[in-house]
């Protein structure tokens, strides 16, 4: 038998507190799970600091990364006989699934961020490069490991492939969502993903809902749009994605200016020389991370020293509403008086914004063109979501912005009592 | 008002996904969970290895700590008022559930049994040492650290208080049983703790179950059972901690034969010597332990460095059942294979035995004289837990052990296919 | 000690799915449960025709009201010594939780339409009147059964208190949606009640959330939408109710018209008659009238015979979209067919409506005047729910309404084939 | 295609709250499903009285019955292509699994003590008689009926077939366990039934567990330990049924000595002569049951009246543990006061015991051989499931007996004060 096709003596299920059990049949699947590079991401957070918020969320993305797997799984044994549906792409959808993570480093969002980098690249890298990942799928096909690439890219030719991986309602979200509330130990979260998966029907370039599933569907956008508010841009954690940026910002700028560190950054000098190569890429796990932030706290640098310790010892920096836009005049005098308190603003102050934006439809000329959910009516028409719901029509395409001042308290509780500069900071943070 | 009754202004819940909410009014707790020691405890994980085996489990023993601390909340409540209970114990209760687990270190069983560690030595010393934690609990009273400490090694003369935090139904087993089933995945680990806790009663020397509640007590105890076998002695976890454990001997081994290291053993250097202080163990936790891991990959040593690769890889050792007292000359055979064979077989092959004693009462004369768990009749009499269940009674005082070998299966099929030690390894492997 | 102030010698608990446990202290509310007015609560289904459409859905209004009753008392014991909060209040609502539904009749909704009745003014007279109840609630104090009924009333001076019982989150509310939620199966119904209890304040008129709390408020409303559409209204329900009440309809005519029953419609006849005592009331449960619509299937009248037979096998009328108000002119073609085919159009042919306002604030003038959800802001403002939330405010005020046409398509398939009244029906039918 | 094979033109699915979705897609188990005798099963409590002791407990027969469809649908599914099955026995397993209980009458424990009666053999006759289910079995085939039956009837030649409906761990068991659970709410009945079914596999007599589903098993036997213990035999649902059981017992002794009934008790009277037909049988369902216990309560035997008063309005006796083996005398001296007092003990004293046994393993010429839970070892051998499991081997085969004396306390309560006789009386029951 081919290796494509190569099953394994007896089905292989890995215990999963999510959807119970992920089960594993294709060689191929279980060599990848077995590769370097797939083990790696049990060391990266799935929810990078958001455990400092809510401390159940320890789970990394190999965990969810089987997940997505296991969804993927499901839904193309649904498919299977169908219409519109290929079954020879089933290999390739669980391997773009499995895979679709790969290339996250440590605590992306910053990292990302900070050294401007994309972690898409990085995965393509890693299933396209001189990594076993890329062993294992070569020996599917010569051209696999660039079809994989292509579902994850959103440039694989067969659109209904595609869409299952990444489109508004994919198995990555569902996964996720249910994945987060678990751990987080949030209530939200919940959506009846077994309906879900049982009305999703395989049409020309995508996958479209029934319409009897409708309310389904509105609960997994309501839990999204919850999720996203409770628990992803919590502020808390944002405000440990500010010091960790302030972090690394430092010790670029340290390195830039010849600062002799008593631990020297070896792991992170390609990112601060912007030249990362994949295998420089792949060492830099969050443990690793970590321990440079470990030992930095005894770096003859304040301020480096200071934010090391602060994002390990969980110090974080207080926070208030405050809309830049409108307070530009209040920022700039706080700006100021830090400045004139000895604070360095670039480092201890920080305006940060999130935004949403919980389902969208198709709008011609934008940016990034969004793929609708489309509702398959019992005469076989088919109809956007947002006009046959009202709930989701009500948040559709409005997106919602959060703006906050994050800033080191304690050091402005320090300043003299009776200083002018303290009364003034005090005024405009009292917000 | 005095610090020991300090109030927070509002009170904080930190969100569980095990026990929903984690109330804390109290500024002493709020003022501990913020120290750095014991936020140290999110960089170590509450099962070691477990998480190579069930993914899920990547949970840190700071939620656990949190876990503990709420369950001893909710009892201490219940007590409030009850004959046999001062509640001028609360505090000191509060703060050894939260504390108890502050000296573990990074992958304890294994560390502890390389070094010859005990980490309840390092509780007492974080608890009355030079730490924040001390500073805190010193802020209470003079002799509260010493209090908390005496509660934890179980000398602190309330006996009650201390069987609330150790015994064969406390705080701390009730918690983990629950977290790491919910973590794992698995169906066990289920039980009606909010009867445990409505039905329990403080007696002068031990909290004791109300008969009515004795189904519950059952049903905790099987839950035990099922998860000493099911997940904590689960033998891919075992592999894991084998070569854990090889590492860290071979590390030594190198160190004392002045073995040069590219990355210098700096943070494990005490810890060869045998010379640990409590400033050195707090610094090593699993993000360091790991780094080292991953660097080793590269040292010139080949044994360590392949052991560091498998670790890191998840390349596990395979195992079968074997007895080493009824299978001695087998082993010293398959040792002698392995040697001729130029495998060491001080590192690729280890014969390893878990064993459980799921409940016990007291038998006198033995080195750890267990408190039985006590079933408080409809007429006050006191009946051990045993003499009530039959179930209980059936596996009461019933070690069981299991004995299996491990070793590198890898390194046996790269023999010459025709060799004779390798047709004689594989025939005492076959089991 | 006074009754009001009795308490059980130990607390009593009941196993509930929902809530875990139910727990009873005082003496008060223990004599209530035992009274027959409220055991009969355990014959009368919570969600009437529900459980022909949902098969666990065969809860009764007693667990129900033992749940609101548990809602309330957690509020109560949060109130205790908040400012705004009489805690001499604290047994009027106990008792009026439990009792709230106390009037609620078999199929309530069927039965109150087609005899103009309503549940309310029975609870009242169950609990003013000559019962066991109300003599249990005057030795609490002579005016205390009329506080009581008052409170289910809304006309209790305490605003407060009424608020907690009724309102648009009210304890009733938060029980059901979950119970239902629970007996179903439906994975909507899930809210963080948990956290909405810990936000609510008393204040003078009304119960009001923090603003911490407003997504779990959300949560719940959403979770309201959801059951509304997807359980209390499913049409598979409304079918069965639609037959239902034609048979009440067509018995209250057959005795009308001196319709010789072989079992007479004793337990009906002052329903009948338009004179329904309360003894009457309480008889009629739904075993009985359940005995009744058995026996009926053997009555020398077809048409009564012939639905009731359709009520106890579940044979249903089938339904399709229709607009009465856009399809008169079929409607009127359709009565006018069925008549010719010798199908009585008032028995086998029927539109029924549905609507529901998911939420809405106070609007000056209209009929019923809805308390608007409060929040209270960090700075002690009090603002409405919608003003702060997009999603409530989507759906806010909005009533939605779905329109169906019930008919017996079994009856219209007899027809000849080829006649052109059937052709003519089954055209309009077809929707 | 054959009515044996026919397909619905879309999968069906009830929403259930323990399995989430059963799943229809044969039409004879739809047609089955909508037949009257099915659909009387909803009015027949699985549970009979438990409801009077956890108010959740309210599900019917019609509910389990589909669950044990569910269960059986999902082995066969695995089962398909496995040595050892015949796929042809798949609609035979489907229909006996969706039919086993179609027999049960209202209340079927206190019925059959009491009429001396089989629910088994009204099974039999529903399935082999002139009824809607026959009608539709027999469409099938000729003799599809018989083969029903005789699987339900354990006579069916294929013993594999058998087993999956009734053996130690039986399609049956599996769904009233996890089903009584969830509604009573209590916590034990958890057990990984997903895991169970994925290491059934089909052998020639029975299906067999793979060893490494051994644990699973193990708290599956223990479920039902607790189950039994803490849920079925419940002494205040014993205390219903003996009120139940003396109602039955006074209406028949009525009867036949021709008192004069108000409501004469027409449903009963084939009982009562010992010739129930199926028609008979049938019509008596819970409400028609319910609804002569309501009148009755009216009627001029004060006992009668009594009884159905106690058993409408859950006035049930209070107990002791009493043990009729060593308590023999004082048993007969209480009759003897109860005599005495004009307390007639035939109605108002009883002795009632329960006992379980909870897994034994085949002894040769007992009177039920019962078949062992088998595991498969990896190298193919079976073992028995005691043989393997402490836990299992430690409850194998030890008959539990539970013995108590109910009684009508208030009766008692309200003899003059000083009698002797009530000295007397209160001094045995105090136990």
């Amino acid at each position: 038998m081919s290796y494509r096709n190569e099953q394994l003596s007896e089905e292989k299920v890995f215990k999963d507190p999510v959807h119970r059990y992920i089960h594993v049949r294709d060689r191929v699947i279980w060599d990848l799970i077995g590769t370097p590079e797939f083990q790696r991401l049990r060391r990266i957070k799935q929810l990078g600091t958001t455990y400092l918020t809510f401390h159940g969320a320890e789970h990394s993305r190999f965990s969810h990364s089987l997940g997505v797997y296991e969804i993927i799984r499901r839904i193309v044994e649904n498919f299977k006989g169908q219409p519109n549906w290929s079954h020879e792409e089933r290999l390739l959808c669980l391997c773009a699934a499995l895979l679709h993570d790969l290339g996250h480093g440590p605590f992306s969002h910053s990292f990302e961020k900070v050294f401007d980098l994309d972690h898409e690249d990085f995965t393509r890298e890693v299933i396209l490069g001189d990594t076993k990942v890329n062993e294992v799928l070569s020996k599917v096909d010569q051209n696999f490991p660039q079809d994989v690439a292509d579902v994850i890219h959103k440039t694989y030719p067969n659109k209904l492939v595609v869409s299952l991986i990444s489109s508004q309602i994919d198995a990555d979200r569902m996964d996720y969502l249910q994945r987060d509330a678990f751990f987080t130990g949030v209530s939200y979260g919940h959506f009846d993903m077994e309906r879900i998966l049982r009305v999703m029907r395989p049409m020309e370039d995508q996958a479209v809902i029934k319409e009897s599933g409708m309310h389904a569907v509105e609960d997994y956008i309501m839990s999204r749009y919850q999720m996203y508010w409770q628990v992803y841009f919590h502020p808390v954690t944002r405000s440990a994605e500010v010091i960790l940026t302030k972090i690394l910002h430092r010790a670029k700028e340290l390195y830039h200016s010849d600062f002799k560190f008593k631990l020297a950054p070896t792991h992170f000098i390609s990112f601060f020389e912007k030249e990362v190569s994949l295998e420089d890429y792949l060492k830099l796990d969050e443990n690793v991370a970590f321990y440079y932030f470990h030992i930095w706290q005894e770096e003859d640098d304040a301020i480096l020293a200071d934010l090391c310790r602060r994002f390990v010892d969980r110090d974080l920096y207080k926070y208030i509403e405050f809309n830049p836009g409108h307070q530009y005049r209040e920022l700039m005098d706080l700006k100021d008086c830090f400045i004139k308190s000895g604070i360095d603003p670039a480092y201890y102050l920080e305006v940060d914004s999130s935004s949403d934006l919980p389902y969208d439809f198709y709008r011609q000329g934008e940016d990034e063109e969004r793929l609708p959910i489309l509702l398959q009516m019992p005469n076989g028409e088919l109809k956007e979501l947002s006009r046959q719901s009202d709930i989701v029509e009500a948040i559709s395409g409005k997106k919602r912005t959060d703006h906050k001042l994050y800033f080191a308290e304690d050091l402005v509780d320090q300043l003299p009592e009776d200083s002018d500069i303290k009364q003034r900071i005090k005024e405009i943070l009292k917000g």
